[in-house]
């Protein structure tokens, strides 16, 4: 964001932030109380079961265009480099905290580490990005990722055109506000709900313009 | 441990468990306070600052006999290869959530993910162990693992003949006692004071009879 005079500096965001809090005045003391009467949690009939919480998951992320598979804890190293060399994928970039086990199977595929952060010239030429995430969501199939553990920062999977993405069974869960209730909002948040898309430009949708085009989700069920 | 009529089984084990609860009565009670007048913390002769109480560390690791090296967390890829490397360590093992970043740099060195776990003859086998701890000593040199993170089981750190441990700066305390406030002692616990020794045949020094006969430390500092 810039301003006629040039980019917004912390001086200036510490204005906007000062008349802020000036104009919501007494926001420190208690909070009036907030109505929830939408719907919280999943209904018997959309899921009564962790299974049909999981199937859920499967088929809303499948909606979303993304490809979606279920992996034991033990086959993950072969189901990431089986995905990866469905892709032809022959660099790729990942968290340095990656769990090494991932990319254990790995073979023909050089992983780059991302600490040194690479840079951006790096990163739009990888094939893949494989990352963790924070939590998902069965109602929407929304993967949500907090720069946390397995993570990393934003560009990694934002840049790359193909998004490899693990998501643990526990990490499910089942409507948009048990996400929200499991999230930190201090944390930079992600919200992926299938391969990046818009129709910004005459209602036609194209696909990978913000993020990647290609996103696959390997649900891992311990 | 077996007794005469084959392994001791879950039954006996609750007898025995039985009995010891039986025969200390009250020892769900308040505890008796305990004396502690032993030293629990470096004096400032021994370390003033959070540099000397790492310099301390660096030189008890060495007295103990085992390699050490400081690095930085951006080389840390690096003096992980180079280690393994200046071993001529084809394949090694590691535990399955080893973070990525530490193998990133690994170059014509097999690395095994302990997930399922690799069974003790290809243990045997490998040429070194690559983990994270849990805690370590500065006075006496010594490295924790309790299974946790980058740690993995017990065998994995016991068997291979070369143990290379990753210890963050911050994972460092000054004494045994705040070793101790930091861990769970519910947790199964490896106390590492340098390579593997026994002295139980005539007093003869022997290195790696029931652990790693080499110890490389690689203190990271952030």
């Amino acid at each position: 964001m810039t301003s006629a005079g040039g980019p917004v500096g912390a001086g200036s965001r510490a204005e906007v932030l000062r008349r802020v809090r000036e104009a919501l005045g007494g926001a420190r003391g208690p909070r009036p109380p907030v109505p929830r009467r939408y719907a919280r949690r999943l209904t018997d009939a959309e899921a009564g079961t962790r299974a049909d919480v999981l199937a859920l998951f499967t088929e809303r992320v499948a909606d979303n265009r993304a490809a979606v598979r279920h992996v034991s804890a033990d086959e993950l190293g072969t189901a990431v480099a089986a995905a990866l060399w469905g892709r032809e994928a022959r660099q790729i970039v990942v968290p340095a905290d990656l769990p090494f086990g991932w990319l254990a199977e790995l073979d023909g595929v050089r992983a780059l580490a991302d600490a040194p952060a690479v840079d951006i010239g790096t990163l739009a030429a990888v094939d893949a990005a494989v990352t963790g995430c924070a939590v998902a969501v069965a109602q929407t199939g929304t993967i949500v990722l907090d720069g946390g553990r397995a993570q990393g920062r934003r560009a990694l999977t934002l840049v790359p055109g193909y998004h490899l993405c693990v998501v643990h069974a526990d990490q499910i869960v089942g409507t948009v506000p048990e996400a929200v209730e499991r999230l930190d909002p201090a944390r930079p948040l992600t919200w992926i709900s299938g391969p990046s898309a818009t129709h910004g430009i005459e209602m036609v949708r194209v696909e990978g313009v913000h993020g990647p085009r290609h996103l696959e989700v390997l649900v891992v069920e311990d």
